[in-house]
Order: structure tokens, then C-alpha cells, then sequence
């Protein structure tokens, strides 16, 4: 049994998270095959966009929950960047959050199981922050003072949950269908789980300021074949070992633990990501689905190199990839970053 | 760094496997923030269906490579059932085995280099097994009989790879452009590595006669909400732990290594597996993609429970499987069950 990953470790305390979300939406089950843990949400199923195959014609703004005038249709809000003297829950937000009406984890955590199906509940909370008031406008396409409020919301909500005692809090985007977006309207997810995930361990172990892997690729690539842009403080690159053709990686060339405490601002952070996305999208075409994956410290640990990933997904996974979990990637960095760095950064029309 | 997964584990001999394919088509590299090892297999883009959104219409059997008729459009066969008397790659095939005209892995090994970046030959190979003259018929579809002629192919293939020093040998299906095909025509593939994967390894540290998760979970499940189907040797369930909705594990009730090498003959897997396959379809809709994965005793290792899986691909990975490796499923396993147990196992029409 020792030898295979252990992709979900538990913290040493188990004292409970905040509310607001008292019940559990799901159980986090380990693979007797593979050690690997999964979560079984199936309320989430009842979403009407939950599976691929169900998902018409986008629904445009009629509708659409994270559209202004339809602020009922959500939780209500638990931060927002709005107008002096507007009301909570109304017209008026420039950037809101709030919670996940179909949270994926909520509720406070229990120690797993033992035998040969060891479960626990996905304990945790799940959070919507909406990007804007414009339900087609995607970070690439928003002028960078909007990019940056969206990084400031991140900031706000990773320093909310920064003292509880939890496993992980990461801020995810999945932009375009094939990316796994429910809702068309641009908007990013924080996912708080009380247990921290294996692939979160894996990266705090190698990104410790002693030998950080993230400072060691920066002085290995800076300057070469596959860095997109150098500025302001970060590095984006196209990583030697990207599993997806065009990824990309925007890293502080500072070991900083915490996005948002120090270093790069959110101007600076939002210029090096909105040029990003607008060199993959002139690369790769206007519309590519990617997700990003911002990776921080979680609460209680002091040490780590926060980073932001970008994932296109202009292929899919195949059987191959679920039989072994090694990625093949048919795109070299090096031609993926040679597109990118001649992709032009700018808005278009700015 | 000992606390993250070790994904890829290298056998101890590095004597070289045999021929065909001497080149290698792309480099195995460590991404030094996770462990995790990704293939980039550059020359694999030349395909013109490497990428989704290049993906027209099906294009039909005019120019298939895997007609009858177009034997010349792929490499020489490596093995084929064919009527008596008809000549190697020239008509008169039912089932047919070529190299990959692309292949991901390929040529002799050598061992990984150290430092920040780590890097390995994509060492081993990489086979197509067509699965029939008819371009449309996927297995669901095929008469029990073709079906045990296709899972002869892969028992004829997994035998002749046994001998050579190998890290896995692996069958997958990719049915469906979802889920990961790049030509219609139904095929399986054979991946050989040289090294061996970590899942892979994972599973053989769990599937051993002495404490066989498999056999756990057969005692486990027999007879309980969670089985699909259960005859001839075989059951198949949706595993407590599904990471996909409508997932299942098909899996001898006998502690058998290798595929094909006792147990229930290629007939009543055949049964088995198509019978899977057409409940799947009647529970989810007829052109459901999925990926089969056969998982069997890697060459060299005598102690293993064969089984294999199927994934149906009706919900995509987002960012949060991307940035914990948990992925998150939004059907629960008895529920899914119980479709596809309500689902008629029979060919339509037979």
C-alpha cells in the first residue's frame, strides 16, 4: 500500500471551519485501486448544465443568475466591489462573490474512515466571484483596471479564509464550455477544501524557500526560448514540462507565499495576465477554452511561491491518460512560447 | 520532495526491447513543481485531428486509413485474423494490427538524466488494433462474436509484448471525439513502456493475492446495489468510488494476472463487455463517448487482478480537478447502477 501516491492528507487539527454552509453536499471517497480520492456531489447533478451533451446554445444574459438586475438568484453575497451607498444584493457591484448555490464542498470536516472504503465529507466552502457586470466580456477582453479589481476579490476572499483551519483555499477559472464552465457568464470559483489535496502537498514540498523549484526556474529560463513576457515582476513561460499544449505559467519572480500580500499589485499582476491570455488567444484563436489555477499558500503555512497556471484545453484526454496519469502533450513549449511572444498583448482596439 | 507522488517508477534492468520503431517520438519529462511526469511527443501534432477545434465532420470511410482497401495508407501489419489464404495488408482481414503511424512511444530506453529537469526517451510502442471491416460499428454494436475476435487481438498482442523487458503494457479505446479519438473508424490502441506509470504501479501494489482490493471489493459488492451486470465469471459494478459519472470496473471473479490466460475465454468477455456497452448507451444515449481501459499484469510481474475499466466522458474535467487532482463527480454510483442495470443488454435488433 506504501508504495502507490497519496494524493489527499489530512491536517493535524480538526476543529471546525466557519459557517455559512452547515451541511455536507457530497462525500470524498479513496480509489481502493489507486489510493486516489474522489468526490461524489451528486447534487451538483441537478445543475441543468451538469453534463456536456445536455448544453445548448449559450442562454445570453436573459436569465443568467451572475447578470445584474438578477442578483436574487444567487446566495446572498458575501463581499462585493460596489458603488458608495448601494445595497448589498442589488444593482450597483462592480466585482461580487458569493457563495455557490451548488456547492461542491461546504460544512464542517470529519476524519475519514478506515477499511476498504474510507470516505469523508467534502468539507469545505465553494464561492462564486462574478468578473463584472457584462455577461460576455472574459478576462482577456476586460480592460486591465476590471482585471484587477477580479485579482483584488481574490485577494479579498484568500485573506478571509487565511485563519481558518483548512487544507487549501485555490481560485480556479474555467472559461468556455470545453474547459468546464456551467454558466457563460465570465466568473472565477474558490474552492476551500479542509483537507489538502495531494497535488497541493506535492507543490509545497518542492516550493519551500530552502530549495523552491519556482525560484529555480526562473533562473534557469529567464531570458530563454520559452519565456512569453518579462515584466513588472513576473515571469510567464511556457513550462519545459507542460502537459497541455500552450500552458503557461505566470510566476512573482519574488518567493512569495501569498497572492496578493507584497510583490506585484494587482495592476502589475493583471496586465502580465491579461496579456497572457490575449497572446494565447491571438496564438491559438479568439475563443480557446482554458482554465487557470492560481496555487497560494494555504492557511497556517508561511512558506511556498504562489503561482498562476494556465491550462488551454485545445485537446482532450484520452484513454491513455486515465490508464497511467501521464499526459501526452503534442505541442513543444518552446514553439508553444515562440507563438505566444509574437501574439500581440493588447486589447484589441486599444 | 518525498512527499509528493512519484508518478513514473523505472524497472531495474535496462536491456533494450525489441524493434520495430527505432526512433523516439518525443522526451518523458518530471515537472519539477509536481513530480509528475508528462510526454511530449511533438511530432504527434503533424496528425491533422491533434486538435479539437480542427476537428470537421466525421469524414467517413473515403480515405479511412483502417478500410479495407486502404491497407497501404498504414504502416505493415503486425498481425491480423484473416480469411485463409489472403496476403498481409491486403484485403480479407476481420481484424487487424498496424504500429501507430504516429506513434507516442517508441524505440529503445534510456534512463532519465537528474537535475532541476528530468528527462526519458518516450521509450516502447505503440499499436492500433482495428476492429473490424465496418468504418461505423463501434463494440457496442458488433456482434458478440466480432467483439471476441477483437479481445482475441489484444490477447494475441499482450502475449507477444510478455517476454520483452517492459514496464506496462496497456489497452485503451477512445470512442468518441470527447473522448479522445482522433479517427472514427472504431480501433483500439496498445501503449508499451518501457518504464512503468505510477498509476500503474499503484494498482499492482493493491492487487496482489495476498491483499487483493479486487477480490475485496468482489466479496464486497456481489449481489448489492452497486452491480451492473454478474454472469459468466464476470461482474461488472459502478465502483463505490466512480470518478465519472456512469463509470465501471468489468473484472473476473478469479484472482487472474494476464488477460486471455484463463479465466472466462474471450466469448464471455466479449458478452460481458458489449453488454456494458449497449447499458451505458440505453441509460445515457446511443453515441455516449467513453474510454476503455484495460489494466493486466505488466510484463515480468506474475501477481495481478486483471479488470478492466470503462469511462464514459459525459462531464469534462474543470479547474479544480487541474489544481488538486481530485476530481469531482456529480452521479452517485448507485443511482448509475441502478440505470444500467434498467437498461437492456442486447444488440437492438438481436
Amino acid at each position: 500500500m506504501s508504495r502507490g501516491p497519496t494524493p489527499y492528507r489530512r491536517r493535524e487539527s480538526d476543529s471546525a471551519i466557519p459557517p455559512p454552509q452547515p451541511m455536507h453536499p457530497g462525500e470524498l471517497r479513496q480509489d481502493p485501486l489507486t489510493g486516489r480520492w474522489v468526490a461524489i456531489t451528486a447534487g451538483r447533478a441537478a445543475r441543468p448544465e451538469a453534463f456536456m451533451h445536455e448544453q445548448g446554445a449559450p442562454r445570453g444574459p436573459l436569465g443568467c443568475p451572475f447578470c445584474v438586475g438578477n442578483e436574487h438568484m444567487t446566495p446572498p453575497e458575501v463581499w462585493a466591489d460596489r458603488e458608495e451607498g448601494s445595497a448589498p444584493d442589488s444593482p450597483g457591484w462592480r466585482v461580487r462573490v458569493v457563495p455557490n448555490k451548488f456547492p461542491a464542498f461546504a460544512g464542517p470536516d470529519a476524519p475519514p474512515g478506515h477499511g476498504l472504503y474510507r470516505a469523508a465529507p467534502t468539507a469545505g466552502a465553494h464561492e462564486v466571484v462574478i468578473h463584472g457586470t457584462d455577461h460576455e466580456a472574459t478576462l482577456a477582453e476586460q480592460p486591465a483596471g476590471e482585471v484587477a479589481r477580479v485579482l483584488a476579490a481574490w485577494g479579498r476572499r484568500l485573506a478571509a479564509w487565511h485563519d481558518a483551519d483548512l487544507g487549501s483555499v485555490t481560485v480556479i477559472v474555467n472559461q468556455g464550455r470545453l474547459a468546464g464552465a456551467s454558466l457563460e457568464h465570465p466568473h472565477s470559483q474558490v474552492f476551500v477544501t479542509a483537507a489538502r489535496p495531494a497535488l497541493v502537498e506535492a507543490e509545497l514540498a518542492r516550493l519551500t524557500r530552502q530549495d523552491c523549484v519556482a525560484c529555480a526556474m526562473l533562473n534557469k529560463e529567464r531570458g530563454g526560448d520559452r519565456v512569453v513576457a518579462d515584466a513588472d515582476g513576473l515571469l510567464a513561460i511556457c513550462p519545459w514540462a507542460s502537459s497541455l499544449p500552450f500552458e503557461a505559467l505566470l510566476l512573482p519572480e519574488e518567493h512569495l507565499a501569498r497572492f496578493g500580500h507584497g510583490g506585484p499589485g494587482d495592476a502589475a499582476t493583471a496586465a502580465a495576465l491579461g496579456g497572457l491570455l490575449r497572446r494565447l488567444a491571438g496564438a491559438t484563436g479568439p475563443r480557446t477554452p482554458y482554465n487557470l489555477v492560481l496555487h497560494t499558500a494555504p492557511p497556517g503555512v508561511g512558506d511556498f511561491h504562489w503561482h498562476l497556471h494556465l491550462f488551454p484545453r485545445l485537446t482532450t484526454f484520452g484513454g491513455f491518460e486515465l490508464a497511467s496519469g501521464i499526459v501526452i502533450n503534442v505541442v513543444d513549449p518552446d514553439q508553444a512560447a515562440a507563438a505566444m511572444r509574437a501574439a500581440p498583448p493588447g486589447v484589441s482596439g486599444s
